[in-house]
């Protein structure tokens, strides 16, 4: 217990917990988790990584916790709700990946954050929430985040261990993420997300392609030969790829909004032509 | 004095302050409140309810203010600022219910909360703010947002007593909520609140249906005779209603925008019809 | 370092961080600099001034963060990162301005901030960021608002001081704000910008006029007559002028939204006519 109380507040005493929902930032139920969540752990910093992912769209919260959270110090406890299944058969499931935690339903959200710790071969367990003591006495059919999430995610705030919330599970809901085929030259991956700026994410990652160049980048019946390292490098308006912050493969407008401009759709094809070496 | 504070900051010695406002996400407003409030109680925990209460709907701001509010831990202060009378002479207020504080204009934004409270027999009091040594020296007629609220809820968590800060009123606007009536067997509501989802909130409650169950709900020339608790219990696309973690009658499409389908605007009558016992 | 400590966690010991962005609040990116900040600095209180500044467009943020930043307690650590040149010869700077300190990209994102300060007699000073023993190991061409920005940030928090982070420099790029000209009988401005409300902003500010009265502003063809001190002394709908909280002249329909029914875009010239004295 004073071990796992010193893990989930890392160095300096400071539990952070992390909310990634579909829940948007109109209504009361993010406002209503912060409260539950501070009646139980007053000290706990919480923070937003986002209330937008599309709605009931759990692939995208996969992805987006998976880029936010590796940044986060060891101890923090990340908590998402994207949940359809919310008072079905579906299982509330917590665990530990790395030196992290992870707080949520099993429905596959945390499957690109465990693919990432299981690539640094770094430990992984899970538990199916059972033990009702650690959640609000009443738990309605249609808001976990409130009754069950937020209340277990406070509790390993305070230094209960993952082991006194549940009983331990090996086969959590994987969702699978399409990865690039080799073409004639290259290889075809798909549109995965449409960021804030218009930029379009690939699922090619600069990995995949073993340090040969990007000639060309095809999508939408367009032919971007601009491979950049950032966006200054040409004027406004030009479309240009290059490698994100995530180290995926992104087709971008110069200081504009490429999806709008070339209307990209999520899952469509993209041909990335590599440099004959 | 030291009564005082350690109500405000309940046991854990954190005072919590929250925020509902209609300023939106895109302005200096609520970043220039947060920055009276740590610049008076460095110490102070503030978070978002929401600032995207429809412009001057009153009304919503209650009803979302009543429904994150009660989450929160004894001594949070609830500042709350939709605001159309600002400079004039509505008053600016403060009150204590039960054990949490509000801050904000009289203007009926805390019936709700305060409905709520003394439907649990919970002590309430308000004051009228009229101690300026508490406000901003400079106090603009159109922001008291950060110019009286923030700095007297920065004063109520360092620990200064609502006594202190104005004059006992008894008389605080109240708004009238519109209850739903009988019919022939069963209840007309009306729709209150489209949340972010697209779910459609009616005023119907689980109190007003005594336990009878619900057979059909006809809103929008559309009748839903599919009354489950969750929404994973049908097929995405399927019209179904069920009672939301806030214990009011909904009207959901699975997976999908019900609102948008359906077309529906608030105010607009909801039948709901109650199975013969 | 003892001393640059205390400054930068006011008498407190809360070092606050402020960010201002245009990177929206649907991706990872905010949530990856806060994580990338509590890394370094677990103690510091990070909040969001905006994330929805229109992409690209460093006026902008430059105008809102002289608005909320000033409210700030001394020591607050302002990072604004507006940066379409991030990763090109666009330098990263930090500065102090009086007890305030700003980080991000040199393209004048600072300017109206800067200028506040001076304008007040402050002491200002800026270094070019080049010690990367403060950064992310791995700095990414197109997200400097992680790598250097945040822990550049962070550590000022922790009590690093200005001159260990890099060189001293006194050219920093500085944006120019139009001003208002004279026209007979008043004064020619423009529109500079629309809030959440639909309030269009104008850079004429109460100093500009010098005390005298308004009679009447006119933009997009039309003329208010109604100058006024706060919204409710006119009725819903009613289009009428007054000086913000922010000191600018801003044109506003009661309850409504000025900037839709006027179709108004940002730059257009606003003519204000005054009083004959």
């Amino acid at each position: 217990m004073q071990i796992a109380r010193s893990v989930c507040s890392g160095e300096s005493g400071v539990a952070i917990i992390t909310l990634t929902t579909d829940f948007g930032l109109r209504d009361s139920h993010v406002g209503a988790m912060k409260g539950v969540i501070w009646s139980i752990a007053p000290q706990a910093q919480v923070v937003d990584i986002t209330h937008l992912i599309t709605p009931q769209n759990i692939q995208e919260g996969a992805q987006i916790l998976r880029r936010a959270a590796p940044y986060y110090p060891a101890g923090t406890i990340h908590v998402a709700v994207v949940d359809p299944g919310v008072g079905t058969a579906r299982r509330p499931i917590a665990g530990r990946l790395g030196d992290h935690y992870v707080v949520g339903p099993d429905n596959g959200i945390f499957t690109a954050l465990l693919e990432y710790h299981e690539s640094l071969g770094n430990p992984v367990e899970f538990v199916h929430l059972t033990r009702s003591q650690y959640w609000r006495a009443q738990v309605s059919f249609v808001f976990h985040g409130r009754d069950i999430f937020a209340p277990v995610a406070a509790h390993l705030a305070n230094g209960v261990s993952l082991e006194a919330l549940g009983d331990p599970i090996t086969d959590v809901v994987r969702l699978v993420f399409a990865r690039p085929l080799p073409i004639p030259n290259g290889l075809r991956g798909e549109v995965t997300h449409i960021d804030h700026f218009g930029n379009i994410y690939t699922n090619v990652m600069r990995t995949d392609i073993g340090g040969r160049a990007v000639s060309e980048v095809r999508l939408a019946g367009c032919t971007i030969s601009e491979f950049v390292n950032t966006f200054g490098e040409r004027l406004p308006g030009t479309l240009v790829s290059l490698f994100g912050s995530s180290e995926h493969l992104l087709v971008c407008e110069v200081n504009g909004n490429a999806a709008r401009r070339l209307g990209v759709k999520l899952g469509e094809p993209v041909d990335v032509i590599l440099a004959q070496s």
